[in-house]
């Protein structure tokens, strides 16, 4: 896709501003975030929904490893798009933080203080010599004071809250698609079947209940909860028969 | 913008002096300010304005979430331009700042004494090797014994006191109209229109009420507020009104 | 196969992002995990068999100190593909961190646990400037309250979970016959037999008894034992003749 | 000014000699103070008088926080000219210096003493990699055992002790002016007049009051005093009818 | 031999992959164990037999003080091809090795619990930034437990265990030569006059026995013992008739 | 003097070899030294004469500023010639090291062991990575045991002792002159006399009394002591006397 | 001798293998040696003669202070050839070492210990990145056990033992010298005479006693002696003599 020459001069390098004003190894790292494959979240007020296309490249393999949706709390989840073993660092810290609350307070971690701890180790990696940037976005999704919340990182170490948001391959498409079809007042269920449109709509047919890793934090018992297979199955041939409809 | 060959050069390398006595690292940081959406602040008898603009991308994005305006203590607010993450290492350094001071001393933190801990922060970023300097401007606007304050931090880790400011996007047109158009003697909804006007000024259009991001710290109540949107609505349909006036 | 100039190119360097989002030292630490000769991972209901081809350029090197299974604990076996002294370190890894476990909390470390301690610190290789990536993949094979388990690691410092799995040189060939071949209600003696088919795949002919190194941790006694030589060769036969039936 | 290329060569380095044994740097670090506003220092038997000229970008800025003069102790004060961020560095460094010897010693710290742990600490930063040199000099005056002192610092960490002297931009004509016009047995009012004068030298017109930040130090009192601003616009009326007289 | 390009360009550099997954600098590494004289272990059931060219560049150097073969512990012995300080290190690290387990145990080391903690070290010199690796690979022969053991450390930090080795110059044909006289029944007096046919063999030549360091580890007294040179002459007389008998 | 890209190269680097065994920035470091002002030192039975020239770039400077002659210790004086920052911190370790001695020995340290201890400094500059060399020469002139002695620190950190020696700018035309001119008989007097005439030597007129700074250590009472400028003056005069009489 | 380009590219770099299996940097500091004046190393069964020649430059330097053969240990001498401060470091090394032994096990440590002290630290300057090897080799004769002793130590870190050997520039003609007319049984005179004869070789013309430092460890005493100049003279016109009569 690019030549040798241009290949061997990113195999050096730290983290600094150029001439316009940009950061390349951010926006490389962001590149690194695309080549993921797609999680999307979706924020109802009865919960949160965590959604991620899992690539698994031969029969093989188990499905479950390729994990793209973590639990960090009982009430966080967390999708991740991009380098995986980055991902798994930040859910650990993630992990971490919130023990720590727990421990040291007593107290559930906000969402947002959460995502903030995240962010602010994203960032110094941008900034301090000597190591680059973490090739991951992540949406964190869970219940805080009885609201439910839904977080980005990017890998500036930015963070934003949003309705309903995609993150990794055709990022573009899929937010499209959630703008279009977005709507305040879903329940749970419109939440999942939104997800499950979303992650389908690049190939523009519906994904494989076996090749998606879906989560919900619902506001009732703001609890993390996987969501079964034969769940997703059964929305899947409700979209399906939907887009049939049509 | 630029050819391949000149990004990679700038992807390596530290803050020196050029030939001519120029830090290029701070000059592209204050690139990398002008890339970022504009802030206002406005001092005023009665109190400091602070009025930021918002770059929402997706009308599933929380505007709150694109934070531009920070309460660092109870009498001091800080509007951020340029990189986000940096801002927000350099709010928190200021909060922390302020805390102590609160902690050790028993006493508000003055406004100067908070800017500069923040500018000292900065400049060390220029001179040690293996980082980068950070990529941001800030007014840091507050009340200190009875005084309304406004200051700037630049990436070179200098402090500036303002009547009026802008940094960011088009801050030379934003600047010139502040230079027409502030009187010293406004009082606070004085300073909201012109802030809000400034902030209109390149567009030469009305922001929305819902773009902007606007707190004040009135000399009255020492007490950083955030103005609701529905004040910047009337406030802005007043200045439209006076604009067809004219 | 490359010239000098590319050669001397990559004498230097960190692992940073190229434009498009990859890590080139990675990938390159890939690249030599195929340069190394193959091993297998077969999971079956009463337990995981691991074998490896061993490259032996002289009649007079003892076979058995090119270790390519190792003994992680009781329960646990490492196959290695690729730099064989970084597999080594990440073994003795694994080797410390079960011990660890044993003696801080009297228990057995479970074999996912184990396997993301190496991900971790392989992840931190890629990340850390001053540093290569490990060159080395691995599969660990093992028992876990009674369920057989098989996972690999990459040097990016993902861990994936496979019922049957192929690293190192003609991993493509091998990982095909695998998901031919592979069925999920194998029992151990037919888990030898697949591996031992796999690994002489590439060749299209029986490898050599002496040439393998074979190991099995079952369900029933969860226990890592070598499979000795003689075994293998009975297994081989027997390939031998269904091959010839064929 | 320069091309392209020889920024990006400058974006990197460290201090060392070059073959003709300059350090190009420290001598980089000279331009960026010939780049700063201009400051005299004159020295009269009566005490030093400190001035500096301050840019003021914009009619809203307050020229007050243009700071040029620093007081580093009761008895000394600092004019820079260069880097205005290094120069606080240096000027933090100075007071805290002065302040340990009143604490430690119970007395007030010598001006050469000060000036030299300043200098000290210039060449640290010209010698040790990893950190670029202070790109700023200082004009250090005071009174001493009854006796004014006025010495300079300069990026390489040296020191000199001056009758007169000018740093910053238009060094040259403005030290040629000193050396024409300074007399050893001025008063303090011929010392203000001559540094006012001096500053008015390369533009051959009378400076602002409000463009000048005055100080000075008296034998009397030894007490540092900034010049009111009532006081300078007579001084420089007077300066402007002396002219016209010519 | 190579132009002053290429010299100059790898005057600089750490161990990093290429992007066909090598390790230049352990493969350059090879290259001086091969610029130095030859060493070759013959294991025996009687013991293992250690022997070394050394080239001695003066009639008035001390042969003896061309160290090839070290003593690491009574009972274990190191020969050593390539960079001779890199190599004294190496043999002072196991001695120190065998030292400590003597000293916390109380027992002797084993002699591949010995290799390892050599090979250990060695990798890590390949791994970490800001060192080169070792230029030099060694035999390490020694006796446990009754039997007699031989293994190679080479500079990746690998070890192989051997029945007769040869590192060093023209090790392609020692290697060839010992693979066609070596007979697992050796006595000890058979291994010593392998051994020295096999450092002749490159010259075709008997070698003289004041150009050769050889020592013996017996099973029978597990005793490090050098040969005199007066033995290794009736070795080499016989050697010499033989061959003229041939 | 130098092109441009000359220039640059050297803005980058570290001590180490090239290829004909050469340091060239401590090489460099040597024509730092000879861009300083002359200073000369001459051994008489009666003492040592220390002397150097001083440039005064303008007429408001004062002279003593631009030291050159520095008190070590009470019998021990030091004179300079390069940069001037760097001999200031190498006077400054010199004077410390000295208080040490009295401090913990209760007695006066030797000249000789006193330059060794610079020269150690010296040394280790030359050979860290991360540091460039000192860029000054020092003459050490004291009396050690009734003794005088005269002892030279160049910058790659050798001493060497002298009977009468010229560092910095024309050494080659000076220490010829006082190869020519110095008896080993002189008095103080004499040797005073033969300093002023050998730095004047370089321009062929007799140097001010106000340009040089000057000072002895005699072996009667063993103590520093500078020269007053009309003492130099007298004997400016009578050398400039018996210049006429030739 | 050699081009601009080329020194600009030996300024910079750390010691790592070439291609071919070489490390440059030491070669380097193989040529600095070579740079230096030449010392030689005599073994006679009566003690050690060690000699050196010493370039004095000037009349007015003190010879004595061109030390080319120091005392490391009242029975071990070390002759230098090479980078005169490096020379200072490592014999300041082998004296604390030897007063080490001293202090901690009341004996005087052996020749060869001590010498392998030496080149241990040698040879970590060689492998450790961030510092250039030392640019010098030393002769270290002693006498041990009764026993007269002669070692080498060369930039790589190794050492050979000798019963005569030179070392600096020459070093080839009078190795050739001392193969061609050392004798064993030689006394302690014989071995002073060749030693001069020696280093007068290469010019074919006796070298003046006052440029050439000698000194002898004889076995009768074990003590380090200085050979006096007048000494040094009677030997020299027998020399001389002898050249006439052949």
């Amino acid at each position: 896709m690019q030549g040798q020459s241009q290949q061997q001069a990113y195999d050096r390098g730290i983290t600094i501003f150029s001439p316009d004003g940009r950061l390349y190894q951010v926006e490389y790292a962001r590149e690194a975030v695309k080549r993921g494959t797609a999680s999307v979240g979706i924020r109802t007020p009865a919960g949160v929904v965590l959604a991620a296309d899992r690539q698994v490249d031969s029969s093989l393999m188990e499905p479950s490893s390729v994990e793209k949706i973590h639990k960090a709390d009982d009430h966080v989840g967390i999708a991740s798009a991009g380098h995986v073993a980055d991902a798994r660092r930040l859910v650990d810290l993630a992990r971490r933080r919130a023990q720590g609350e727990q421990l040291r307070y007593g107290q559930t971690i906000g969402v947002e203080t959460l995502t903030r701890a995240v962010t602010d180790h994203i960032q110094e990696y941008t900034q301090t010599g000597g190591a680059r940037p973490f090739g991951v976005a992540l949406l964190v999704g869970g219940v805080e004071d009885g609201e439910p919340r839904l977080l980005e990182t990017d890998p500036s170490g930015t963070d934003y809250e949003w309705q309903a948001a995609a993150i990794g391959s055709n990022r573009d498409v899929i937010q499209g698609f959630l703008e279009e079809r977005y709507r305040p007042d879903l329940d749970l269920d419109g939440g999942l079947e939104l997800a499950l449109s979303a992650l389908s709509e690049p190939e523009d047919d519906p994904v494989n209940a076996g090749d998606v890793d879906v989560a919900t934090i619902g506001t009732d018992d703001e609890t993390f909860r996987s969501v079964p297979e034969d769940r997703l199955e059964s929305i899947l041939a409700e979209i399906d028969g939907d887009e049939s409809d049509e």
